[in-house]
């Protein structure tokens, strides 16, 4: 039976859930409070072409120049392949950082520069020539490596499906000496391998000054966290935060080493991290303002991911639960900041969402994602996610309404909240399994953690019935499809958080997170599987990102959620 | 028997060969005549130090940007190895320049085109994405070639002495599209293939606006020759103007490809050859000042290169002839430009070379290079240059008297004009060979073309005398050494000249140089030989220079010697 209490309590802690970190941002004064709020669908007379060109507009009048952090190699270091790492080499220090430039270098000779840490940003030293004539440029090789691997594997031959031109390795020729260099391009990187290619027999080269220069629209680490939170803890949450660092730039990157684009589903992510670690309303708000003025033409429906440079541009890459999760971003956004003027004025947009999306919901009230479309949730395609995707739909409408009831529109959400309550019914229906005690889906009835997760996040479970399917579905099933994606580990272990099982969630960040911070980890990875770290979805390792948005919210869960 | 007239003839013939352009830049108004003139042995109480410092200063203030002239691509081009073809290819063309639009490139598509002549510059180009998603960046590499052989053949292995950092490759990256892309570094380039590394599987890309944004200190063409000239000598002359135009930059260089540097002694055929095609007078008295501000601090004595970038620097290079010569590129650039304050401040420097070199003049008044130094004269180092570096360091020292007698410096030149007869009678008794009538040089006797030139440049025989030696020991001797530089050939072809062999000077060239003509050449090669277009004293003909400076004297021949 369908317990409505116990249902009741759950989706008020899974509303609070997105809500807690209100706590650290209450006294935040609202922003633009005194400026007469917009009318809630844009201006008047204004046709939908105007205003989207206004909002790219103002999303561009926000962009701000990174701030630079300058720092020197901590060491100079010599990877040695390790069977017993987990990252298949270690690092020996070879030296300090800062007898780099007592070393004079020839044709063949490298070295490897250990920041000491991980960054996104330039790299730039003097190189001089010293020897009988500087007489001929010098060509170097330069690799950046976010892990040791990077810079200890050759990069080629490449098996990968991405391009290769994402490797970050570039080969460069310096015409006169003594030069100032400054690598033209951004990296991702801890180390830094050069290599001469050649000079000439008549000289040799010096590198001083060797600098990397760290970019983030943040600066500052967060504030620490309470004296008694255990080892672990402070660990995994300074990589978190490192890892969101890292992507936040002029805009919220899903990773900085390869694709640095905005992502929905990841700035859901990152701006909620944010908002407890580094807040910037004004990046999250331009993210924002970037998804909405970009919307598709034909009917609003908001693109998975936008590019930013060399001008914004939308993309035909729709995944509909990103796009559904707008409203989700927003709720967070207007939570954190108080900007309830940004809320009024893209809530249409949120809205927009649901009405596209809830055409796919079929008369058994169950959301069918279209075959020639798709639903993302996670990186392995084998799951069956019907039944992830009628709890993510659920979510991501229940936000909606919120949004609509907190601006005063509780007309525009009430058919909704009748639609949302039908779909739990038919959800709780379609795909628990009371016997078992677990969400399935599919034909074949197929039990994966993203039915668990999503099921109970879109509060189609009592409190109970969720803990069951959790514990069933997830903790004690070796059948159940595990997560592909640290996006996934997140929604399953923010379900564990909204049904009580706190020390599970904590248990399973240990675990995973842990588990990549033991590995040696200074940021988040894109992937991580334990059992293999040449794993990749893209065919090899080294296109993987070693630095990726979506890995970033523990410090969100300790901070937000006091999970400690 | 010596005949003393027929020798103070041909010497007038010596003299007058490098004075006869004076003609044709008569109509200049004296340089700074209106200035008084500044003492000859410096600024009273300046210090050699800050004397050299005042110069290199000078130099620096007559720098100038060089003029941009850009140019669209004539063609695409696919080269078709051809053994009937000197230069091993010929180039197809496959489409016209401006069709390269129309092609959308994926990763290992490449093109070459042919911007139809040699230019020394820049590159840039518009570059666009096209397709489903422009989701990565685009990495390509650029080849640069001079000749079809520097993009039809691989560049590596790459086998030469000289550094490889010298070979026209980049690779690059460009992160965001459609970006205007241009190359930083310059380049010395006819063709430029363009290979697509990789892009993604999502997109391809489009080359617009490709354009070659050719720097000379000069513009426009020289003069046209008369009406009445014939077709090879046309076609010559274009090609050494071309080749000194691309050379004049913010110095002479020797080659804009490779080593891009100021040398004393392609200066001195560059200089003259730019009076009567692209007159340039502050670019020749920025190169003086340079060489002049960047003597030897001991003794004054000159480097044969200076670096011009990133700052003027002197090297430890010294080749004796070279500084020898620096009075007769002083006296030259006086008589062409009238610029007598230059003369005047800088004819210490000129005589200073005499009174260091002379030193090495033995009590058998023969000039004799102490081992451990070098003379140049030609790169082939079998050659004896006893005979020839007597003979050159003669010319040398008369020019430095000449000098001092344009400036009223009689008692200055009197000694040496004394020493000079000296060293051309010992000349002519140790070096030739009356019943030969050759000259031979060192312990086997051994004939050379070198000897012949500069014996007969050196004014030490007689008008028949040096005919005669020119017949035998270049035109008609198999077993003569001859040059391996179009430098030597030059001073050959001079020699020549001076002497009253103008048909067979003019035939030296049809045969040389209008054998690179015939070959292919779009400006002359640092290196000729007729027999084997792979010849390289480096190791590598791929690191050879197509456009160097010291081929670039045949307009001097038709404009300046009248030889046509």
């Amino acid at each position: 039976m369908f317990d409505s209490l116990s249902r009741r309590k759950l989706l008020k802690s899974i509303s609070a859930a997105t809500a807690s970190y209100i706590l650290s941002a209450s006294a935040m004064a609202e922003v633009n409070s005194a400026e007469p709020a917009p009318p809630l669908h844009g201006n008047p007379g204004e046709s939908k072409k105007a205003q989207r060109a206004r909002w790219v507009a103002l999303a561009q009048a926000l962009r701000r120049d990174p701030v630079e952090r300058r720092e020197r190699p901590l060491a100079l270091v010599r990877p040695i392949a390790d069977s017993s790492k987990y990252l298949r080499w270690r690092m020996e220090q070879e030296d300090k950082g800062d007898a780099l430039a007592e070393h004079l270098l020839r044709k063949g000779d490298h070295f490897i520069l250990d920041f000491g840490g991980h960054r996104v940003g330039y790299f730039a030293f003097q190189l001089m020539g010293e020897g009988k004539s500087v007489d001929s440029p010098v060509r170097l090789k330069l690799t950046f490596g976010e892990v040791p691997g990077d810079v200890a594997e050759p990069l080629y031959p490449y098996r990968g499906q991405l391009s290769s031109a994402w490797l970050p390795e570039e080969i460069i020729t310096v015409d006169f000496l003594p030069q100032h260099v400054r690598m033209p391009r951004r990296y991702a990187f801890r180390y830094v391998k050069v290599e001469v290619i050649d000079s000439s027999p008549n000289f040799g080269v010096r590198f001083r000054d060797v600098e990397a220069i760290g970019v983030s629209a943040t600066k500052g680490e967060p504030q620490s966290l309470p004296a008694d939170t255990p080892e672990w803890i402070r660990k995994v949450d300074m990589i978190s935060a490192h890892t969101l660092r890292d992507c936040m730039q002029t805009t919220f990157e899903d990773g900085p080493r390869r694709d640095q684009r905005l992502w929905l589903g990841d700035l859901r992510l990152q701006a909620r991290a944010s908002y407890i670690t580094y807040p910037n309303f004004d990046l999250v708000k331009r993210c924002l303002f970037l998804f909405a003025g970009l919307a598709r033409e034909s009917d609003g429906l908001l693109t998975a991911c936008v590019f930013e440079k060399p001008e914004p541009l939308t993309t035909d890459t729709f995944l509909l639960d990103y796009s559904a999760l707008f409203g989700s971003v927003l709720l967070d956004y207007v939570r954190a900041s108080n900007d309830r003027k940004t809320a009024r004025e893209l809530f249409p947009v949120a809205l927009r969402q649901i009405e596209v999306l809830f055409k796919y919901v079929d008369t058994s009230d169950i959301f069918r994602t279209p075959p020639d479309q798709w639903i993302f949730i996670d990186w392995n395609r084998q799951v069956d996610f019907t039944a992830s995707g009628q709890g993510l739909m659920i979510y991501a409408a229940e936000r909606v309404c919120e949004l609509a009831e907190m601006l005063g529109q509780e007309e525009v959400a009430r058919p909704y909240r009748a639609q949302i309550a039908r779909m739990r019914t038919a959800a709780r229906k379609a795909f628990f399994d009371e016997s078992r005690r677990v969400c399935v889906s599919g034909p074949n009835h197929q039990l994966s953690w993203a039915s668990q997760a999503w099921m109970v996040l879109g509060g189609c479970l009592t409190r109970e019935e969720a803990q069951a399917a959790l514990r069933h579905g997830v903790l004690e099933s070796k059948e159940s499809i595990p997560p592909a994606t640290p996006y996934l580990y997140h929604h399953v272990a923010e379900a564990m958080t909204v049904c009580g099982m706190r020390a599970e969630a904590l248990g399973l960040i240990r675990q995973y997170w842990g588990g990549m911070a033991d590995a040696g980890a200074d940021t988040f990875w894109e992937l991580y599987d334990p059992k293999d770290s040449t794993y990749s979805p893209y065919g090899d390792v080294h296109i993987n990102s070693f630095c990726h948005a979506w890995s970033c919210t523990p410090a969100w869960f300790f901070r937000a959620e006091k999970l400690t």
